[in-house]
């Protein structure tokens, strides 16, 4: 039996926007919508409380999920950091909001692993990183403080409907090549302001082979082109087939990326587009090496840093940690040995949170060091102190640098 | 063949100290002596070195060993104390000290663990907590950071030559009962002046079978006493043969303690020497359980605390944070499963460092908190903000508390 449906042609964005508005929604145009999920962190999740006070006194008409994470600067670093912690709690705990476990690992990651992030979902968060909810089909957007507190206070969100730029990704990736360089490439192609505003939706062909942590790594990182939010579809990832995707004919940019020829890619300071072949950086001396993050501190990373470590010494003067960003990836990460593999190395292994990232604990980078790290962000001083210098790469060359105690890609 | 040696009855710390200063040293007298080894951390060692260079422009004349560790803010978690490391560390190259590789752990267990303490030295470092040594046979003094910049510059230091006092220690200990729980009856006896200035000096019978890492968490805490020093003899130890004791006739006070009826014990805020029976607190409310530190953050204490946890849960609201004194420690309580049994556990497991013990990161208490913990003081504030409470107890029942979510003894 056949039915004949009528429906206009639509981009992933219109579909989950009109879904979630119940408009029919158009890019470009603005809709309240109402999210399925609404998630805060202990650094930006207390002022959005406190937005919420302000604007309504406390009460809150949303209907939807409201969970929070203790992922920032946890275990906390000191009373102030410790205090929003619980302040945050207590008030997750008043308002019947779901708290997860300490020590669980980083929101993004989590949510994502855990399954509560879904296809086809509207979710946002109090993180600019909220768009790594693409890697699972569901469409993340970040916002501010004050709009998570008037959404939870109204109910409600306006947003303007993203326009859509669709990367159709192919061609066989070579040897040490990851989604991080993928993201880099698009971003020395398109700019940190390319994307603005805009839905980027990924179509990685089944030839590039990219996995889910890849994704992840992708999702991530558009955020750092300007984008609003993200949709990786993976031909290699059979999840994938689930998740929203533009209508042939529906209205939307459309670039092509051959991956066949990309080497290692790395931003050098002061901004995720500032990208360069990582072999032009060879020999730029390194004081930190960071593996870790909500972009990259997946078991696919760990294992990539892991087979380059294997047996062999950090350099001694170099301050290389690494941080599973969940309890389960930590605890895969002991199973296969990987763990072991770092301690031997002279790595420090801390705990899932989003350690030396954001410059907040865990790592933070002195005056005049440089840091090559797989994280999303290298602006100036944001890791640490403003002479600091951050380099973002792959887990492989980051891992190999740190043996090295320069920039190095691995087999050259 | 047999020598005549005619020698006067001397305490260990007599003997220790007439050789390090060449002098025949009694109780009381007023000696200068050349320590085998001096060891600064990141937090004094940066004010050692400021002291050393307004005391002698920087020259230094002491010929002994000199060694940095990096293990009170490892990882940094801010600029300074990222700059504290990095500048004490170029010292330390320019000077030619040994740098300690990064995330080795903390000093006293590590230069323990790896044999560069031995029986008979005297050692001095920036850390109060440097009694640990006698739990190797050495005598391990404190010193603030002006006597550790004199010593450096001068080449000697001054000490007065330590009363003794000689704890003689016997019976069979109970179930759950550690080196904590004598130490802590100790200071619940003697107080927290109780051995001022003296050398406490632990002869631990057979039938108390103690081992090795219950002698760390007796030495580490007789500072708390107000020790200058201690040997901590253990005739469960082949090793101890070999450490100094005072001979029989020689000046002491003599104190006996029978451990066969000795149950947990707890020290209360504010002071490790108030001290009661554990049962007594039983159903205190906790927010926070720290395992880990200079005292006990030994495989032992891991043991210890992965034998209650196994199969059960920490309390949801409850911040368990476990931290393995080294890195050899962690390795070993990977390989044995225990990390693997914290985190199903629900614990934070972090990186080898000194952690939330002196409420400098990693599990830094907040306003009101309680906290139940294996490390070695409780004053009002020390680990985290001034409202807060630290209960000092051993690893068993700090793993109990924390899967009950109030003070409880294991097995009652």
């Amino acid at each position: 039996m056949h039915f004949l449906v009528v429906r206009t042609q639509k981009t992933a964005a219109e579909k989950i926007f009109s879904e979630k508005s119940g408009m029919d929604a158009h890019s470009g145009e603005y809709v309240w919508a109402v999210p399925d999920l609404v998630y805060m962190h202990d650094v930006l999740g207390p002022s959005s409380i406190k937005a919420l006070r302000e604007i309504s006194g406390g009460k809150t008409r949303y209907k939807g999920r409201v969970i929070v994470v203790n992922d920032h600067i946890f275990p906390p670093k000191d009373i102030e950091s410790s205090n929003n912690i619980k302040n945050m709690n207590e008030t997750s705990e008043s308002e019947g909001w779901e708290t997860i476990p300490f020590g669980e690992g980083i929101e993004h990651t989590l949510l994502i692993e855990n399954g509560i992030i879904k296809p086809g979902m509207l979710v946002v968060g109090t993180d600019s990183h909220t768009v790594t909810a693409g890697a699972a089909g569901a469409m993340g957007v970040g916002l501010g403080s004050t709009d998570i507190g008037s959404l939870l206070a109204m109910g409600k969100q306006w947003f303007k409907v993203p326009e859509t730029i669709l990367l159709n990704v192919y061609g066989r990736k070579g040897k040490y090549i990851t989604g991080k360089d993928l993201i880099l490439m698009v971003l020395k192609d398109i700019g940190v302001n390319g994307a603005n505003y805009a839905s980027m939706e990924f179509h990685l062909q089944k030839d590039t082979s990219f996995n889910m942590d890849d994704d992840l790594s992708i999702a991530n990182m558009t955020v750092e082109a300007g984008a609003k939010t993200c949709i990786v579809k993976n031909s290699s990832i059979l999840e994938s087939n689930e998740f929203p995707e533009s209508d042939a004919g529906s209205e939307y940019t459309e670039k092509q990326y051959d991956i066949s020829e990309l080497e290692p890619q790395i931003s050098m300071p002061y901004s995720p587009g500032n990208v360069t072949d990582a072999r032009e950086l060879e020999g730029t001396e390194v004081n930190q090496v960071y593996i870790g993050n909500c972009s990259n501190g997946t078991i696919s990373d760990l294992r990539e840093a892991a087979s380059v470590l294997k047996g062999r010494r950090v350099k001694k003067d170099v301050k290389m940690i690494i941080i599973p960003a969940t309890r389960k990836i930590f605890k895969q990460a002991i199973s296969e040995g990987l763990i072991d593999i770092f301690i031997d190395s002279g790595a420090t292994v801390g705990p899932s949170t989003c350690g030396a990232c954001a410059g907040l604990h865990m790592g933070v980078l002195a005056e005049n060091e440089v840091c090559i790290t797989n994280i999303n962000r290298n602006f100036r001083g944001r890791m640490g102190h403003p002479t600091s210098k951050v380099y973002l790469a792959n887990s492989y060359v980051s891992a190999e640098s740190a043996v090295k105690g320069y920039i190095h890609v691995p087999g050259e």
